[in-house]
């Protein structure tokens, strides 16, 4: 039976406290305060859980070079400096993902870029930027690629990315055959071999290891210890037919988070275990060096330190089939600054943040303020029934993709995002306000 | 059979027509050269047909204030200034809306404010600024709104959203008890009664009317008139029992278009005809004058007439299962500025825009460039075999909710919008940069 004052630790960010008269802290920041002085919605990060799974990621793969942040869950100049800091490696997959990593004077070596569509001018700006790693997607990617590093006069380093056949999702993999899919080449038909010997032979690219990725929200080592089942048979293959040992193997993102009570974050340790262990094992079995493994969490370092605070507007009870209310609590975001519900049927823990409620739950909706329907936050919930306008309401675990695809559907601004540390409040995004808006127009 | 070079008339912008040499024009003007000149992806809105399908609407609905231009499907000031131009009335659903009106000098009295949970500053600013109807959504809204008006001295003129338990989608209305939404007043259970007691009694708001909203993609009047029949039952109720004859009746938007060669679009006149030729027979019928009737169409103005042009980059042929191919097409945008695809299983229909192709169809994909499987654009096409690199292709109908909804997913910029109108260009919204997402950085 569920609490609402309690703030379960595997979903809310690591400083995340009730106190006595039940205001929420985070990182000993009162989110009432933070309401008040930079207004809702707002994002509250807590920096110092961004760090620590910086540090737990590390830890676990053997050296925080090993762990590539990746941009796309949430970057911004403050998330770089901090990846930085911790010693990780930063995955791009735009050129804009790359300007702001340079703007935050993000080392370039441990930048890997990503893409199925790179195009010529991002390629140039990582050759000239001397990005560690380009995984490449496609035949007329390494061909372009090679090109360029000529031009600069530089030997790029590179990665291919392969298709194991390997999906993972939650606590189930399977293997298959589907491949339909625009990333990488194919490790059945023999592609990613082809592409593997011709980044071998281009003159100015230099293959140190492949790339595959299972899938997302994967909470056991079974997937990837699969998927890098079939990737190190190319590597032995490599080995014997072109006469290259590659040192590394990125096995890309998926590592699960909690977003709900009833969820249990993936254990990142035994993961890690399971994971180099089995990658050891399989490579001394085909008698190959084992190659240093290489992942991708973006999620897992981003998601769980956030939440997003919104003031409760309107409240309304709504009689649905045969005599059944539910009661619809209105906040003052929604599908813009978190499309994920939307999207992909995303649950989220949701609970009032500016004092303790006490009444028992009842069936309710959390939905947004935009003018559509669908624009709903938590579809079905039992939240407690005194529950009133004006109460803050928090939903955690926003940290990764969120604001990094949030929209200005309806002209609404995005909400200003607040990292909080030992008791103080920085400012990393302000809040968007029309005047941004109409500052495209000619 | 699909003839590749066909622009079917029913998708495409009314002044879209491929040139002998295979290059395809809106408003006389060279897709490619507003490519070469803005860069890809981008937006070609055609002012012409944006404004024609204002007209179109204004004609059939009996003058240009009866349709309200929902600004959430498209709005800049530029668009507001059109919808102006023509006369029409505007909907807003946010605070950012009706300043992005009042930015491009709208006339407060033709803004209709809309929304689920409106806020004191919104509602405040609707009064101070005179909008011309307030549609209420929540009994606290309705003292809200009555306080804000008393204390701006003023008397707001409001309409009553109500659930008319009827949801109409495509060819399809359905009858339903189904009332589990976030809008509106129950009209079964007597809600909507008492709230337009509530408001013809607060000192400070007008009743003129109420309001419904049936669905989205409506291609025929069954739907619109079943519930105006339910919502004109209240009418009278009103009239008997409050003495009030409410003089206008907003059925909302919905009206279909075809987004793709097999979709046909909703026959505007038809659907006119049909709906208020049943709104006069049944208020006849129930003895009371007839009101006005209002639409509210966004997506049927401005969605046909603007496409989105994009680049191919990566080609690259797939093998799915069994044996078959499909051919992968990477273009330089994808889910950041049409999201569509992704949330709703939309289809759409592009076409190569910079030379005839000649080759016959093959198992197809359009996928964005983000670092996500998911982002795709059209799932399962037949496009020719003889697309390649370079080439330019154009997503029709894309002028509604596509730009509306974009994010700066993996810190894509927003592309550019250029209205073009008898040969020439004009930029109405430049591209983002990577300075105007740093721009937010504290």
């Amino acid at each position: 039976m569920t609490d609402f004052n309690d703030l379960p630790a595997h979903v809310w960010p690591r400083n995340a406290v009730r106190q006595e008269d039940g205001v929420v802290t985070i990182a000993g920041v009162p989110l009432p305060e933070i309401a008040e002085e930079y207004g809702t919605p707002v994002f509250v990060v807590d920096e110092d859980d961004f760090r620590s799974r910086c540090q737990d990621m590390a830890r676990a793969f053997g050296g925080p070079e090993n762990v590539h942040y990746a941009s796309k869950a949430f970057l911004t100049r403050t998330i770089a400096r901090w990846v930085d800091e911790e010693g990780l490696s930063l995955d791009v997959a735009s050129l804009n993902e790359l300007k702001i990593a340079q703007a935050a004077d993000f080392p370039a070596g441990r930048i890997t870029a990503h893409g199925n569509n790179k195009g010529a001018d991002f390629l140039r700006a990582c050759v000239q930027a001397g990005v560690g790693h380009v995984v490449l997607d496609s035949e007329q990617e390494l061909v372009l690629l090679d090109c360029i590093a000529a031009a600069e006069q530089r030997v790029q380093q590179v990665m291919i990315r392969v298709k194991p056949g390997i999906e993972a999702h939650t606590h189930e993999a399977i293997a298959t055959s589907h491949e339909d899919q625009k990333f990488g080449f194919s490790l059945a038909s023999g592609s990613a071999f082809r592409a593997a010997e011709a980044a071998v032979r281009a003159p100015n690219l230099e293959l140190v290891g492949l790339h595959c990725h299972v899938g997302s929200q994967v909470f056991d080592a079974t997937g990837f210890t699969m998927a890098a089942d079939r990737v190190l048979a190319l590597y032995s293959r490599i080995h014997r037919e072109l006469g290259v040992q590659l040192p590394e193997l990125d096995l890309g993102g998926g590592y699960g988070i909690a977003y709900t009570e009833d969820e249990e974050a993936l254990d990142v340790d035994e993961v890690a275990h399971d994971l180099l262990t089995a990658v050891a094992k399989t490579a001394a079995e085909l008698g190959i060096d084992a190659p240093t493994v290489l992942v991708e969490p973006g999620r897992a370092i981003a998601g769980p330190g956030t939440v997003t605070v919104y003031e409760v507007g309107t409240v309304k009870d709504v009689t649905v089939d045969e005599g059944v209310t539910r009661r619809y609590l209105s906040v003052d975001g929604g599908m813009s600054d978190n499309i994920r519900p939307a999207l992909y049927d995303s649950r989220y823990d949701a609970r009032v943040v500016s004092r303790f409620t006490e009444a028992p739950g009842i069936p309710s909706r959390l939905v947004g303020s935009h003018c559509e329907s669908g624009d709903i936050l938590v579809r079905d919930a039992q939240f407690p029934s005194d529950i009133e306008t004006g109460d803050l309401m928090a939903m955690a675990a926003t940290g990764a993709y969120a604001y990094a695809m949030s929209s200005r559907y309806n002209a609404f601004g995005r909400p200003p995002v607040i990292a909080v540390r030992a008791g103080k409040t920085k400012l990393m995004l302000r809040r968007e306000t029309v005047e941004d808006i109409l500052a495209l127009e000619a």
